[in-house]
């Protein structure tokens, strides 16, 4: 299984960027997880969009396609997803023949409070609803007191939080077996 | 009355900035209306947040703080409000003491189908409880079937939506002035 | 496929009911629609439950564990969904192994405005994530301007509505298959 | 200032009923708390409603028209809120002249969690956009890890929480006062 992944925060010590790689380095072989930058793309704009989709766009665009399931993640930022997620998603929408129809996607998010972004998350079930992927509903992934769970530098320390993202994978290798 | 206005859409001849240039022109003096462009605001980024806070924003910001309320227009992506209006919102939520803070919203939005961006506006909504605006309930400003209501270069033509227009301002500076 | 359909409208002459009634009579067989009726649910009480589950949820949850796939139709009441179809589900949630985990489920909805009962529908969307149902994204059901297409009894009649009707029948049908 | 408060939950030991309790022996006088029962409304049908309004809801009405203020608990069932909450929402809403039209509201909730209905509280929100009520945006009293703040009668025991409802009583005061 090839995990596409991408972080809605652009900051280098994310620890929302820190839960994709916290996958790359503990999900077993054959699962092989692609962390997507998404700090290139431009602010959606439809005149631009009719000159044609920006090179940065079609490079995330295409590695989605590649692979067979898609895990977001994204802070919190004002009770919603962040606008630069947002923004990338507005511009995935206008490639014909979206990428993300039919694909198998979990949310995952963590925030330093008790909510573990589960405002945000449900915004952007809505969001893939339009876009017509298959969410996964459970486990729900929404990581509350970052703080104590996360090194400074935004990598994932604790344990059990770690195993409960293998136990999300496999949930997303079920749904993509199927 | 001063009003700030945003539109979520950059494109030129977008019918969601067209509603903003509608209240310019058809709102009665002492009414003023200040269509406020957000195409300069970078995607956020919290390592470029604490370098300081861009000019663009500071810009818009000081715009805001200005005025006795606000209108926010936003065409419906994806079931929710732009990537594009979301981010000046980010960015917007990090310069200290609100400028949303306490302040009347109201929302408004236009879209070729049957919904008029509703299931945007009550996203906007949520985001707007955490920066602790007071959002006018009614009347929601739902242009539906914009194409015949604007012509092709985003102008409201529409009399009776610019009537409705008026009533939501007259509503708008009743919240103003309690 | 079997199909267990609900209406969030006790009322005689609903145009929500009219749905599921248009989908006994127009769906081909061998699918079949067990309309089940909600009307002698209780009030959901925790202390009522503790002393069991009352016969009339128990009838409803076995008539749903029997079907296929499920169809939910509610009006919009007040932005969201009947407090009787909500009601019903929460005695439902509270029967063991859940009826609903895993099961296919699609919403629908008429109501008079031009909304559809999309922002009930919403709602309804994050209610089935807890149940762990797999929602039918697409097509969504919303009938505006339900006066036009319903006559006073109730009854579906207009006939572009009745073969959308059979188009979200199929694609059921497909993830029930899948 | 006279605050009418209802409770999502019938059970007798309820959390959220708790909180109501809890408003009505802590806040000084003259503040008073009315908590008014809803185990008496009748499942929502406009056939019946066609009758006449049922004495019960009247009741509930007459005693949030004589309030300057309400407080709604709801523990959060199927990350809404409870059925029986809507169902009387949905009976209130159709008394003319809503009671909630420009009343101040403040929306709480317990929940064992760490969410503390949060999910809950933002469908309720909307529901009040629809009902026109001036709705409390801060402090937002979401009370999670229930268990250890109440007791097993419900009763709330956490100096913190009680003092926060304080808080969040005062919030609610200054909004009447304006």
């Amino acid at each position: 299984m090839k995990i596409a992944a991408i972080s809605g925060s652009l900051r280098k010590n994310s620890t929302n960027t820190g839960i994709l790689h916290a996958l790359v380095q503990n999900l077993p072989a054959p699962i092989e997880v692609d962390v997507i930058p998404i700090d290139g793309v431009p602010l959606y704009n439809q005149d631009v969009n009719e000159q044609g989709i920006p090179d940065a766009v079609l490079e995330i665009d295409k590695r989605i396609r590649r692979a067979d399931a898609v895990v977001l993640a994204s802070p919190e930022y004002n009770y919603s997803i962040t606008g630069v997620l947002k923004n990338t998603l507005d511009w995935l929408s206008r490639v014909p023949e979206q990428a993300f129809d039919q694909k198998p996607v979990a949310i995952v998010g963590a925030s330093p409070g008790g909510i573990g972004t589960a405002r945000a998350q449900y915004h952007l079930r809505q969001v893939l609803v339009f876009l017509n992927a298959r969410v996964l509903n459970k486990p729900e992934v929404m990581i509350s007191h970052s703080g104590q769970k996360f090194d400074k530098e935004g990598h994932l320390t604790d344990q059990k939080t770690i195993d409960f993202l293998q136990t999300m994978a496999q949930s997303l290798k079920k749904m993509v077996d199927n």
